[in-house]
């Protein structure tokens, strides 16, 4: 079988403690987000909340886990260390997906992988957005036309201190004068990370058919490859392993310490 | 239905005059090619040749074809230019795939599309090659591992003059102190172009296990997006149509030449 | 002595006959742009034109020309595709640095060094433009801030078919809706190119302060390296020699074609 | 004065406790490296070394310092957290140049911004390794040819667990069969970062001229840029500063939480 086995992750908090939020996500956004994917045959999907054990993200269940969909605002700090590691973990040397939305950019496992601040400039002043596709040909761009639009949105404004994206998707355009670099691919390790801004807790953004279309894009272009070929006995690519290749045959009688002299 | 349509193109002109050539491949290298990929039910199949009207890619055929795959080498002036420029049409404007083989860097489509001379240094040695791979989370370097070798191979050696890849994939170590870029992405246009080095037409490079994988992979990478929603009318990429967009209220009444004055 | 040799070229067709762009450019684009590069120690500068003989750009003029900076926009099929591959190979082969304004988008050389049409939105209300640096650290982007402004500009929008930058320095925000990678760095053969999209023939662009300090930072970025030891002998890169490397000691007694019997 | 300040720091541990290194390097490798970049009017040239107050690194100094070259490798633990801080911010946020040497892939501060585990093959062997230029055009090349030999070195070899370079210098070829991403540009918040994998403590590698060039090239290339025109206030870079522009004139009356009512 070849379903992509998705976990959408939420924090989970704002929903159940302002009743601003919960008018626009009554069971959450990742339930909005869960729900939108669950339709489709080439998905399997779960969710998972910051309040359950080990957040919902046991070994056990992120080791079943292809590509996980994060959510996070007011409650980062509040992430275990440990789960955190483990998240990373499986990204770099296992190669599950991850798929960052709006404020998860400060999230630790999004600042843990890009080695930036993450920093951006924002605005709440529900103005019009704009995203322009800078890359046709990409399959997160699929079906979404050439540009959409969001009509009242959080802006969040360049700079914003990441790496250069090593695809650059989309470009946001707001009302008020900033640009974004909204949708941005990452490579890393075996791991693919897509880092997607539009979303907010009381703006009905997951609502949006081409913001639902582009993250279940995302989702099928972030799941993980096998690394070996299957009728191999597997290469096991473990980053910190350092074996000498069976067919080296260099000059190991040259002792170390010896050929300057 | 959602097979890819792959044409496997072949110049087809060492293998009828050369027999050490058609010892290797005795009914061309692209039926080689075609017969790998006809046996998995992804793939739809078809070959085309110089010899054939129109290089047997007439309109008709391209605008059914999803991706293409090139070997020339021998006959590359013999391309007709008209037949080049509706191959690079159809991969710029409507998002045709392009997999371009060992000796085609130098064919005329894609030094078009790369804009450089897309020379290199080469030796047909018959040495050893070891393709490592440099982007493990990528699609087409599954299933290979972390390398492969090509026990008898010929060098194809950096400078390789190509601009810097979107993606680089593939890095490839020869017995002779050479290194290439020998599997590298390129997205052009709304099309994505996939050039892999391996080949040769008097080493029976293309009946390698992993040479073949890496194609069959590249061809499901390449193959084009839907532009538009399907839900909608249809949005129009046309790259050269520059229409204002429907909400634009911008001062049209500040008629040009007068703003300094 | 170090100085960067700039040679300003412009087409210099519209500023003599219409009335409008002379206004603003009297004496030509190039000269306004020229003139600011004159003022700095740093750069040796000189022009040429379409109607100078080999367009001012013969052998001699090239051979001593470090970067090279384009205007055109009227007479793009007037540029002879001699003088054409000539810059193209200064560049390609000897490193010399390109700089392409605004309309220059679709000059010949522009579009033969991208692979793509160039193909863009444009219009022309005289509406805002807001530049935001996304490389900070970049000396092309060197003292301008975090963004500037041009009050009246033509708009240049995605998407643009260009490949994806191998740098991307600045990304444009219209007051009309539209984005634009406005400031692109290529690595093209042994050369650089950068693609700088602000400018107009009847808007005073290249006079504002942060637009020609753009120009200049690109002038400096863009220079050659010179690429052999200048102890050595001189290492001759050619792009199109293969020679083998005096210590390569493979297999030369398996001839070709044998390897598989 | 357009001097680049830059500090060479070395843990300077192995040179002291064992003497095969002290053959080599008798007064350690910063000395080495630092006496080769003080022969050249545009450095100014300092150095810092583990059991110094701070490292050698406190904030007086970081903040007078341009460009930071990095040896580290059996005290790796030892750099304190505050300081790996430090100078993380100020290449972040101030645009200090980083050149990180050979085994200092897995220094603090390297992993910090690089966000992957750094991990790599390696194996000490004396063999032969050729560093291969695949960027003609890029500054930090300059000057060595299309490629250059080190006749004893340690092999690193690929994977090499980096995010892609955003600029890819040297590819190295290893006589036992392995490829390395050697030199390799990173743009992180306004800073620049190049890491330079050719180093041994106890093989001659930094007496090499190629090798010392390559640095030199790399501490100009990574200087930081003045992020604000000198002739204005000073537009303060800090990226975490969210304050609208002046000319915003978004719907403000339209309260958030109410637009979906």
């Amino acid at each position: 079988m070849d379903c992509v086995r998705v976990v959408v992750w939420n924090e989970y908090v704002e929903e159940k403690r302002d009743a601003k939020v919960a008018a626009v996500y009554p069971r959450g956004i990742h339930t909005v987000i869960a729900d939108y994917l669950k339709a489709q045959p080439r998905f399997q999907v779960s969710t998972a909340t910051l309040d359950e054990p080990e957040h919902g993200l046991s070994d056990g269940i992120l080791n079943g886990t292809d590509v996980l969909v994060w959510w996070g605002h007011a409650a980062h700090d509040e992430v275990s260390d440990v789960v955190v590691e483990r998240i990373y973990r499986r990204i770099i040397l296992e190669g599950m997906g991850l798929i960052v939305l709006h404020s998860g950019h400060f999230s630790k496992v999004f600042k843990r992988l890009m080695g930036t601040t993450c920093g951006l400039k924002w605005r709440e002043a529900g103005e019009k957005e704009r995203l322009w596709v800078v890359a046709p040909g990409h399959p997160i761009a699929e079906g979404v036309g050439e540009s959409f639009e969001l009509e009242h949105t959080e802006m969040y404004g360049e700079p914003f201190d990441i790496p250069p994206p090593d695809k650059l998707v989309f470009i946001s355009w707001f009302q008020g004068g900033e640009v974004f670099r909204s949708g941005c691919c990452f490579y890393r390790g075996s791991g693919k990370v897509f880092y997607f801004s539009p979303g907010h807790e009381t703006l009905p953004i997951y609502y949006d058919a081409n913001v639902l279309r582009v993250i279940a894009n995302a989702v099928s272009w972030a799941k993980p490859m096998k690394l070996s070929a299957p009728d191999t006995e597997g290469v096991s690519y473990a980053l910190w392993e350092t074996q000498p290749l069976k067919d080296v045959t260099v000059k190991r009688s040259l002792l170390l310490g010896r050929v300057i002299s």
